[in-house]
């Protein structure tokens, strides 16, 4: 499916916003690029590196005849970002968002959009340490995954078309239901990085430890460095798949420590043949 | 402090013995060097990458004369290797050993050797995921930290002599106690290990998981495909510590459950920053 929209609005022209405005842009995506922020500041610096042609304070206004809105904000503000432009939102306009916890905001958006609902929530796995529109760049989707929602009282065409703008900017979609992907992502991302910070404390707490700390340690908590406001906001929009996942966590944590204890040789084999086996399996290639 | 060797005797021909064989013919620090194997395989193997001059099967045999023996098997066999070749062992040889878990191996050497000690205990943070003498290499401990066992009862040239070794294969010396170093290495590599493995198995029990492990998924879990029975070895030699760790993080991920179930999300903002600042401090150089 081939896509192409008139006006195209970003709420959010951070990293991921910026991002999208220019692979919109240099990709003919999209006729005008409205940007839209909270501060002046970052919209100055969006019009400056040439993710948006137009910028506005006001995202319900710039959503008035846009053919696309893209709410690119912390995962926090989707919902209500929602709540205040759906009323401007017109009957042709295809609406996502880019949050990486999906089911809290899709359940609000089934709950409070008519049907079918032209909104269909997105999560493009893209970005980096990186943020700010300073750090946009038009190729950021390429060769990224992006997940998007399936659900039975979204509009389908809706659908069709966030599929085929991921697409477009580089990415291979995944459809997957809100739920299992806020499960999912709980246990190959938020609950590594949660460790990660957790290791990292725990390591620091033992003073002269520098040392100590080689390759291994330096791969295993190197995504403790991202930045403490998104992981905040994941946690509190994903914390039910976190919390299930952590617990499942301690209590196998809790059960190295009995097989240790224990002294328990063929107990511990039996853990690292298992850890490297599922590793294997969980990044192979899909 | 320059060294030289008349005859080096390197007990275990795998990966980290054989590339300190090269390492010390590469570097003429030894006459003449003597592999001590279980297998002929392997010793066949470590002349034929010419990582030593002579080999033998008979370990305490090969002790007689030398004035360097490094005893490279897994951790869980060094104890049982020095109380055979202790009797082997001529007044002036050097003593030491490569193994990654140190306070159970010291503690028993001086325990049960003559005083002052002419056994004191290395840790070379070298290696790699590839195992066996085939995959030696000269340059192994280049750029590497070499822990080096400081203590009362130990014979200072010894200990001069150990340091001098692997600082002349090109390894930086840190001088640490045993059960410190214990501490210290269960927090920055064993625990990050198991977290490792149990983060793996906890994915993959989810089934269809692929498309959700991203580059952070990767990262913190690489170290769990190391080889099993090296890491059932760390956690036998070096228990106390490693689930003192552990009890530790399982600890603090209960706190951050609590944190994510009150949406405390100051608390959160806290752990997420203390995170990031921790691992900084860590990964800085010394």
């Amino acid at each position: 499916m081939s896509v192409h929209f008139k006006t195209a609005t970003i709420i959010g022209v951070g990293l991921l916003g910026g991002s999208l405005g220019l692979a919109l842009k240099e990709r003919k995506l999209a006729d005008r690029v409205r940007g839209v922020g909270r501060r002046q500041e970052s919209l100055d610096k969006a019009v400056a590196v040439g993710a948006v042609d137009e910028v506005s304070l006001d995202a319900r206004a710039a959503c008035e005849g846009a053919d696309l809105v893209v709410v690119c904000t912390p995962a926090a503000m989707v919902t209500s970002t929602l709540d205040m432009i759906q009323p401007a939102c017109g009957p042709d306009c295809v609406v996502t968002d880019v949050a990486s916890t999906k089911a809290e905001i899709c359940d609000h958006a089934r709950r409070t959009w008519p049907r079918p609902c032209r909104f269909v929530g997105s999560h493009p796995m893209a970005g980096s340490e990186k943020f700010g529109p300073e750090n946009a760049c038009s190729d950021l989707y390429e060769a990224s995954v992006t997940f998007v929602e399936i659900g039975d009282v979204l509009d389908s065409h809706t659908r069709e078309s966030v599929k085929a703008l991921w697409e477009a900017v580089g990415s291979q979609t995944v459809d997957v239901r809100p739920s299992v992907h806020d499960s999912l992502v709980a246990r190959t991302s938020h609950i590594p990085h949660i460790a990660a910070a957790c290791m990292a404390i725990l390591a620091a707490r033992e003073g002269d430890v520098q040392a100590f700390a080689g390759k291994g340690f330096r791969d295993a908590t190197r995504i403790a460095g991202g930045r403490p406001e998104i992981w905040r906001d994941i946690c509190l929009t994903n914390g039910r798949a976190i919390v299930a996942g952590l617990e499942d966590l301690i209590h196998d944590l809790s059960e190295v420590c009995d097989l240790i204890t224990d002294g328990d040789a063929s107990g511990l084999d039996a853990l690292f043949a298992d850890g490297n086996a599922a590793r294997q399996r969980v990044v192979s290639e899909p």
